[in-house]
């Protein structure tokens, strides 16, 4: 198995990756969102570029069956419903609901990703989740890490290193490139202290500092959300039955 | 002091260093070629983008006066003195002559950090000679690792780790963004191992299927080099008296 890791959006555009299984990652906070509203019984989410795309594709749909939601520089967006937070996509919100998801980074990381044959997000929440229907998929892989305003992110880094561990073990494997193996160095390091990762990184502190430091604890908890989102027709729908039994 | 590594020179390039002192590295192996040639008393090295640039520079120059270096795709080029591994660069070879030099990541990383207030180039061989300079500039830093055809490279991370070490010591600096506290602490996993962590990486496999394995030996050595090559009027001096005795 091939497995390369992009450190940012950016660094995958204009890539093809028809034969790959492509997983996404931005832990701070877009696929934490995406698992959690799926995981709360959201249908689908559907990620746009901008929040005018947001307001206008959800126009023309019953007032009651969607939630807008999204940031710009980690704020909540006027007239959105929710924000980025994923501990606001409870079940009465996101329940039966279309979720409308804009935000910078994660957005562009998807839709870089969008040629690969199968497409997955992941987050802490769910990352061996994901691992497992990626594995089960047969094909060479590419994790995408959204980053930060185009900057390498040591927090999705890490998460895809746990996932580079999960699909490839510790040893060592020729067929990573020198992300995958960098991303596996730093998960190892990082193991049972995602919490002090993240407050050692950039864009954690950034949230700290507007007064979001709950979310850091919520997406540092590794394995609690069972649904895997996987890309279909410009939307990540849960791949596996949510109302499955946790492990 | 801030201090941020990019992982690229395409990730450097349209950004401003005025204020900063730059520190570029290409450990395989444009900037150990550079530490080499000025070691072995090369008058300069001059990097250009092009093969033919390198010759039309070199064109009205005395014949014995220099030599012509550098690579594609890692291997030599036809009607060039030497290729682009330092073991050519030797005293009777380089002593005495301007080093003409076009390589493909390491001539774009200079260039990309050419607004740098102060500009040196890096390798393992005179890492922690040149954090010492840059350090006496009193300067905020930057790194940035010329990468591999564009990618991510795990050994001048590893190498920019070592920089940054020099800079700071192992505690947490808040003014270092995520990939200077990555290369941190890969510098840290890779510490005497840096010969394991070359045939680990896709360069290091590159240059050896080509029968370059001895440059990674070489390359692998730390502080074996005095020489602190600076950035002046677009060529490489030794900033420190090459001639001075070695630790």
């Amino acid at each position: 198995m091939r497995l390369d890791v992009y450190p940012t959006a950016a660094s995958a555009e204009g890539e093809r990756f028809d034969s790959r299984a492509a997983v996404v990652i931005d832990v701070l906070r877009a696929t934490s969102v995406i698992a959690t509203a799926l995981d709360h019984g959201a249908v689908d989410v559907v990620p746009v570029a901008t929040p005018e795309e947001a307001t206008e594709l959800a126009r023309d749909w019953p007032q009651d069956s969607y939630l807008l939601g999204g940031e710009r520089q980690a704020l909540p967006l006027p007239g959105f419903h929710v924000g980025n937070s994923p501990r606001e996509y409870t079940p009465d919100r996101a329940g039966g609901r279309r979720v409308v998801l804009t935000t910078t980074n994660g957005t562009r990381a998807l839709l870089a990703a969008r040629s690969a044959a199968s497409l997955f997000a992941a987050s802490f929440l769910n990352a061996r989740a994901v691992s497992r229907e990626v594995a089960a998929t047969g094909r060479d892989v590419v994790i995408i890490c959204a980053g930060t305003v185009g900057r390498f992110d040591l927090v999705d880094t890490v998460c895809a290193g746990l996932v580079v561990e999960a699909l490839t073990g510790p040893a060592v494997a020729s067929e990573l490139n020198d992300l995958a193996v960098a991303a596996r160095e730093l998960y190892g390091l990082h193991r049972g202290k995602l919490i002090e990762l993240m407050h050692q990184c950039y864009h954690g502190q950034r949230l700290v500092s507007l007064g979001m430091g709950d979310d850091l604890v919520y997406c540092a908890q590794e394995d609690t959300v069972p649904v895997v989102p996987r890309w279909s027709d410009g939307r990540l729908v849960p791949s596996t039955d949510p109302t499955a039994p946790r492990a």
